[in-house]
């Protein structure tokens, strides 16, 4: 597509799409809640600030019509492309940075994912979760202390993540739980359990966004990860992934901006045959093992 | 809701805010198409300009997650909630602004609504557009000129309405064709039908557009008005309304915010027994008549 050279544009059309703004705003006033109306002006300054940046043509108007038809009609139960759109333009993780504000050496958070379930399996400390999830065998090991330091006994840590082929287990169509739990920190605030060494993937990319990233250029694979939910009374509830140190698709990018520096973690490769820390017989298999400190933030920063 | 005083957003927080839309604005460096970069890059800034200025929440975020997969679920065939958003926003609008500037004395353009149909029946001048839409007979006639005052013979003008009911044809969900028609100006630029004079209605709001027109004290009506497509050879096509003089919803403000001053024409009433332009017997009803006359812009401008 060629970008003519437009025109300049005159005082009296700024003053015209000016004015068009403001009525839009001021449309709103009337809105009786005030955050409402907070949140209804400022999208109407900066979808209109967007419009008048690019100089919208009418006929891209009508792709983004399209596009977020797409979208509606492929999204159900099971598929969130709104979600997917969301993480893929950063949107998700700016909303996770603007509310988990850095404090002191408490652990970042980063996106949700759409594939958490409420109601994954406890397991007890040095348990599997892996719930007939195939991969490689990881061991995963860490305490859990508040800002000072101090160890946070009870804390409730959700963890979840993809199979060997890169895919939750609600991703299947069948009733299986696989690859995901709870389980509780001791009263040193220290945890334990087995995993699977994470394994990148692709976002599901058959839908519209799909189209879009291949459109320009973006590859839909998110670096390997395993997903940590923290939560503990009068903490920060904390959100987070730990990634693997060495994972190219680091450098490459993940599709949905998800990697910080602080959470790339060591997934030590193992050998057949290295004990493992809990005397598990592995066999002739491989493992890996992995150590995540997790630190949570006070309630309300 | 109250809104709590946030605290200061210190330097590094915003360090890592300006990071992360950098880091997805360069996300898109590699799109092949650079217009497409261009749209995708400034989408992504205004977006985030947007999170950071309201410092949005993960459950406003929520909800507008909700918001976009209701409104994808309610668009069908019949119905376009994503043009509905885009028109309550004042974003259709905003884009006819950009894509039709000012010239001369060209009659202004307006929203193009998701009425419209290709295969309107033909009129002769003079002829009746209702096609059995009830309503009360109007008589609308002007001129086709271009911006030098010269006549545009042969000018086709595609005209659609609602009837006096406030519902298009294709609302009704048979098959019937009614309220729309397309003529061609005579050598000297003339037109002339009957049609109905508009009436006030509201945009569709049983969707989640018109629960946000509710929460936000906004009406969902619009200012009732005919509308028009006229286009010619080496012409800008003119896609506009014309809108009631007196109407009061002019005043309370058209929910599409598609009335401009330049648009609002009289529609003067006729009492019954008053003789017709054509010497149509229309009994004892009353009628209304409206002039119209029309400048295209040259093409390309």
């Amino acid at each position: 597509m060629t970008t003519e050279i437009a025109e300049p544009i005159s005082p009296e059309q700024r003053a015209l799409e000016d004015e068009l703004v403001a009525t839009v705003v001021a449309s709103f006033d009337h809105t009786p809640d005030p955050r409402l109306k907070e949140l209804m002006q400022s999208l109407t300054r900066h979808l209109h600030a967007f419009i008048r940046d690019v100089r919208l043509t009418e006929a891209e108007w009508n792709t983004a019509i399209e596009f977020l038809t797409a979208a509606g009609h492929i999204t159900d139960a099971r598929r969130q492309e709104f979600v997917l759109l969301s993480d893929v333009l950063g949107v998700s993780m700016q909303t996770i940075a603007v509310n988990n504000r850095a404090y002191k050496g408490a652990t970042d958070a980063t996106v949700f994912g759409p594939f958490f379930l409420d109601d994954a399996p406890e397991i007890p400390l040095g348990g599997d979760i892996a719930g007939g999830a195939s991969g490689q065998p990881c061991w995963v090991e860490g305490t859990v202390t508040d800002t000072d330091g101090k160890p946070v006994a009870g804390a409730r840590i959700e963890v979840w993540e993809c199979d060997e082929d890169g895919f939750y287990d609600v991703q299947y169509g069948d009733e299986r739980v696989a690859g995901r739990a709870h389980l509780f920190a001791d009263d040193n605030g220290r945890y334990r359990f087995w995993g699977l060494t994470p394994v990148p993937y692709p976002i599901p990319h058959d839908g519209p966004v799909g189209t879009m990233l291949e459109a320009t250029g973006r590859s839909p694979v998110r670096a390997s990860h395993l997903h940590f939910m923290v939560a503990a009374g009068g903490l920060r509830t904390l959100v987070t992934h730990i990634f693997v140190d060495g994972d190219p698709q680091i450098e490459i990018g993940d599709s949905v901006f998800g990697v910080k520096d602080s959470l790339i973690t060591e997934f030590a490769p193992q050998v057949p045959g290295t004990p493992t820390p809990d005397g598990r017989d592995l066999g002739d298999r491989s493992w890996a093992r992995a150590r995540f400190d997790i630190v949570l933030a006070p309630d309300g920063v």
